[in-house]
């Protein structure tokens, strides 16, 4: 199969179109430009299947009421540095972005936070609140729940979720930003195998019959991808969603599996704020030089040197903004009508 | 090859054998007691591995002054309930068991802590300090930097570290601990399977002409494990080292291969106590069904239902009370001796 027919558009050409659409619905103009750029920065950073072409589901999700606009996380609870916000079911990706900022405002006069929310949606791209912490010089944690979409270790229903989780460590020469979902090969992912009918590099999960495959069609049709690092990926995931449910009051994986469509996640936001008490500058030639030599690290193929966490997005984010954003053209043309 | 011999002593006797010998070693007694059954309770939940089977070590190490006898975590500098502390290099376990306690103490007074801890040794079974944790009504999330013992995704020689990870969550019917490491199989499981002359379950890592290969003795002789889900838990292991090193102000892996020998590691120790005002004990219904359902996830194969993290332990631990410790003759006669 021949790849989708792409064309490039502007930064702030997208970036244009998206707000405009959401204002349209209703989104209180501050909510459209925000949320208009998320989706164009994850776009621009390389991130396709979180941004443009999710665009779409999310204006679904909007006119089926799963999406509630204008609704923003409201304070429920607080014990010291640890908050319980509710998202009232409000755009997953503002939501994600207000308790990072909350997280952040909070570390930065105590140390460290932990913001946790219920009842929101799905985030977007997780890293992109990662890049926000680290754009303020925080480390950060998050993480969401999903509903169920990998079986636990052992299992053969996908009663788990493959919980996204994100780390960010902020760096004068760019930040480090890791975002990885609990399965080997998130849906995304297979997705893209399958339509260019190619296997998986590696064997991700099991066909109808139980067997191990590099199929993508076949673990698609069995709903058993397998987890990072196999029993350890799953007790990962089961331990993301408890601390979710029980720090955010929020739902889990569990009970959003008995809805038809996936709204109301939980989510935590754990920032941590060095400072200059903590975090001498001196220290910063440190870290280069630990990413300098892990990237001097000998390799299989000259042409794949060791890659650090978020180094990928930097570059791509450069390209991306002086050639315009790729996007599938098939995808720009639907946006551009709704 | 069979299997080595096992003797069975009470929890007792070997918590008593093993505080003489550190008394005998200058311990103040107070450190013995506490250093002994740290190791004893190891080996009574079935962590074989880093219990007695790693006392000998301990004791070497000693004996060599990598471990510094009677030196505790000393606090450098905090920014508010972000604590950095010097473990002096002494004993690994104590160093891990008072930073948690300090981490817990604080947690409960503002809700979140971070404690960070440089110059320390290696804690022996991290899961140790999730239990505390539990035990304090706390949850927890603790990492140790180590040396240089596994290749970044795409290297070939092992520059960065296995950095295990434990998360811990308190639960009135059994608390849920993780603790895992981040190569698929750990050194200690590659071990086991080489002396039984038997092949791992699932591809561990890389034979010396580049093959993947679920011989043990073939991962050893490349220094090529598998980290699990291949990048994704080689970026994992990279940023858990970064925030132990931005943190603590302690080494990292990069500084601690440069050393013949594995000691002065950096830790973090991130603690949160809910307390009433976040989770109302009506909640832990809802944890004990979430760990049911997952329980009830039907199954490749009956006799294996789904566990979850740390469900091993209590068994294992209940029988080991009843029926005495497990431990090789060999290595039992060889601590008997020192």
């Amino acid at each position: 199969m021949s790849r989708p027919k792409e064309v490039r558009i502007s930064f702030e050409e997208v970036f244009e179109v998206l707000t405009n659409i959401l204002i349209d619905r209703n989104f209180p103009d501050e909510d459209a430009a925000l949320s208009a750029r998320l989706f164009t920065e994850t776009s621009c950073d390389g991130v396709y299947s979180h941004g443009l072409n999710r665009f779409l589901w999310y204006i679904d999700d909007i006119e089926k009421k799963y999406i509630k606009i204008g609704k923003s996380p409201r304070l429920i609870k607080r014990n010291g540095v640890l908050e319980q916000w509710d998202g009232q079911l409000g755009p997953g990706n503002l939501n994600a972005f207000r308790c990072t900022e909350r997280a952040v405002k909070l570390a930065r006069e105590h140390g460290v936070s932990c913001v946790s929310l219920a009842h929101t949606n799905h985030w977007m791209r997780g890293g992109t609140y990662g890049w926000q912490a680290a754009d303020e010089g925080c480390l950060a944690m998050m993480w969401s729940n999903t509903t169920g979409n990998m079986p636990p270790w052992g299992g053969t229903v996908p009663t788990i979720g493959n919980n996204p989780f994100v780390m960010a460590v902020p760096r004068a020469k760019g930040h480090l930003v890791l975002d990885f979902s609990q399965t080997l090969f998130s849906f995304g992912k297979l997705s893209i195998y399958k339509n260019r009918e190619e296997q998986l590099p590696f064997e991700g999960g099991y066909d109808p019959d139980g067997n191990l495959t590099r199929n993508p069609v076949a673990i698609e049709a069995s709903r058993r991808p397998l987890p990072i690092g196999l029993w350890k990926g799953s007790g990962l995931a089961i331990m993301l969603d408890l601390f979710a449910v029980i720090l955010s009051g929020g739902k889990s994986t569990m009970e959003l599996r008995k809805r038809d469509h996936e709204f109301g996640v939980s989510q935590i936001f754990i920032v941590i704020a060095p400072g200059a008490e903590i975090f001498d500058s001196s220290r910063e030639l440190l870290l280069d030089q630990i990413i300098q030599d892990i990237k001097e690290t000998p390799v299989v193929d000259r042409h794949h040197p060791v890659r650090y966490p978020g180094e990928n997005t930097v570059e791509i984010r450069k390209e991306n903004l002086r050639k315009g954003i790729p996007v599938q053209k098939e995808i720009w043309e639907r946006i551009c009508s709704l």
